[in-house]
């Protein structure tokens, strides 16, 4: 173990927080607690940039603390390891993503699904078990247990693995929880942002035939021509949706405002899963034959475990897949959030934080 | 095979039909088809009474044709077998339930869950092939497609065997293919009609510990004292129900009228389902991190494939699983289907099809 010495002393960082919910993140300056038995010490590259961060900075789920440092899509340095690490050694490449802790005696936590927690603790926003604030990626450093830290594939660039991290392994989760993963199945991502682009790259590198469903025909060559997509659906195209009525396997649904789920539940087969992953408090609407008469499933998934995330890198990094991203500074970390609320990014913003000025 | 020289006659049999949606039933006398090769000519001895009928009787789906002879879970001796029959012979006790036709080529076809195929035949109120009306049960005798057609265990009585060919297997169906069949897991049946009582009795044959639901306490003593329920919750007791948060593996839901799905959906374990067994064309509802944040499934499910009907029946011979049903001859069918409307009846009425005079 390199560094013991310095295992005793508190850190000093600076990231970018909210102070409260006008949705401006400013720089702040904080102390990490002292690296534990089971800790890694991470000196942050570069954070990818969700949806989520934005409902977190402006409070829209009413349950925001501030100073609050977002970011959960992390890719780092590992700069110091606690004694009782051993996966991790001073120097790789790793990633930190949605969650920093959990009870680890719960049935999910005995299962590996401790994404499932009751007390689960999420990255920022969140109290330590130390009664700390937890703080995310859009900042010098972070200190995580290593339950929850995983190392980035060689020769993965850092930039290309901070959305795999949570919008990755988001769709990669209940792709492979709900046995979808064999090829020749026929699925659907519904929503082409950020968890929906990696949507198409992953099921596609799957093997699967894969239909983008939009609102309007604004996307369409972007998901045939640069995703890779093998049909578009316009979802008021009445006609051609009913076409693909009882064609497909799976849906990932990741509209995140509320929609009807008839149309698309008439597009799965017989057992087709329609797979939520859009938080959404209005609620959502069906008739019972509708799921009865073809024992359809309608389901969602959250994020996905630790181990499946790294499934998904190893999966990523042997297919070659990329996320489309577009990397910025940390002072353009508030006009990116502008834009991301507008849905005008292909697809990731990715904030590179290492090479970013974060004091002033 | 014998009597091969009837088999070019058409046979007359007397049932009661709906010949209009008062919902009233009444004599009926019509030709059945010829025995075809791979028919079955069944004598009827009895046939239970569904919440279906009704609906079906009345018109409630707009979908009725009259004369209308009800009926789909109907026990009865072969009487005529077709030349390409192997698996009956005349003398046989049997069973015919909610199906009489399907496509053969389709994919559920061809995964022989053939309840799932787009052109499957009703048994009553639907067109067989040849053209005719299908008629059910309350009739002399009907002549089914061997497919169709189930052995009754021997030792298992005509009139408890006719209740599982719809309500048992329609429960018995999703905890086989849902991975429920396991002993040791925490079910609940939500509603104690005919198909609950016996979601009850097959979860419990099963080894599970099973929670009865319903919205008052009137049924508390019959759930536990005389189903073996383990528990019984009354919904609107919302202490109890926050007891019950994260328990169970699966709830059966038989309510056939709109109600909320969140109540129910808290009370899933992580991975937990819902299943829908109620025709409810109201819409339901429900946010979707309540099944995103548990990965809980709502789906529902359609009766059962006739393998499944013949696994259910062994399983309930080998277990002496009996249904609590109320006997009566057919001129007491109009009564009892007002009855069954009120629900007036632990749990299932059986009409002594053999022992009742059906011209009068």
């Amino acid at each position: 173990m390199q560094k013991m010495g310095s295992l005793e002393v508190e850190k000093e960082t600076t990231g970018w927080a909210a102070r409260d919910p006008s949705g401006i993140l400013s720089p702040y300056t904080y102390t990490l607690r002292n690296t534990g038995p089971e800790d890694v010490y991470v000196r942050v590259i570069c954070c990818g940039i969700c949806h989520t961060d934005i409902h977190q900075i402006k409070n829209d789920l009413g349950m925001s603390n501030y100073p609050m440092v977002p970011g959960h899509e992390v890719v780092g340095e590992v700069v110091e390891v606690g004694s009782e690490v051993t996966k991790f050694r001073v120097g790789d490449c790793v990633g930190v993503g949605v969650l920093v802790g959990c009870c680890k005696t719960c049935r999910p936590c005995k299962a590996d699904i401790e994404q499932y927690c009751n007390k689960k603790i999420w990255s920022y926003n969140d109290v330590y078990t130390d009664g700390r604030p937890t703080q995310g990626g859009f900042a010098g450093a972070m200190v995580v247990h290593q339950k929850f830290v995983v190392k980035i594939p060689d020769g993965m660039s850092a930039e290309q693995a901070a959305p795999l991290l949570c919008a990755g392994v988001t769709v990669y989760s209940p792709l492979n929880h709900f046995g979808l993963k064999e090829s020749g199945l026929r699925g659907a991502i519904l929503g082409l942002g950020g968890v929906g682009h990696m949507g198409v790259k992953i099921a596609k590198a799957m093997g699967h035939h894969v239909t983008v469903i939009s609102s309007s025909n604004k996307k369409r060559e972007e998901a045939i021509e640069h995703l890779g997509a093998d049909e578009y659906l316009v979802s008021s195209d009445t006609a051609r949706m009913q076409g693909f009525a009882d064609s497909l396997d799976y849906i990932i649904d990741t509209v995140p405002v509320c929609h009807p789920l008839e149309p698309y539940l008439s597009l799965l087969k017989v057992d087709g899963k329609l797979i939520l992953m859009g938080v959404i408090n209005t609620p959502l609407q069906f008739v019972s034959p509708m799921v009865m008469l073809g024992r359809k499933t309608i389901t969602g998934s959250f994020v996905g475990s630790m181990k499946e995330t790294e499934e998904m890198l190893e999966f990523c990094k042997e297919r070659n897949l990329t996320s489309t991203i577009e990397v910025v500074k940390m002072d353009y970390v508030n006009t990116a959030l502008e834009r991301l609320e507008k849905n005008d990014v292909r697809y990731r913003f990715v904030v590179d934080v290492a090479g970013s000025k974060l004091e002033q």
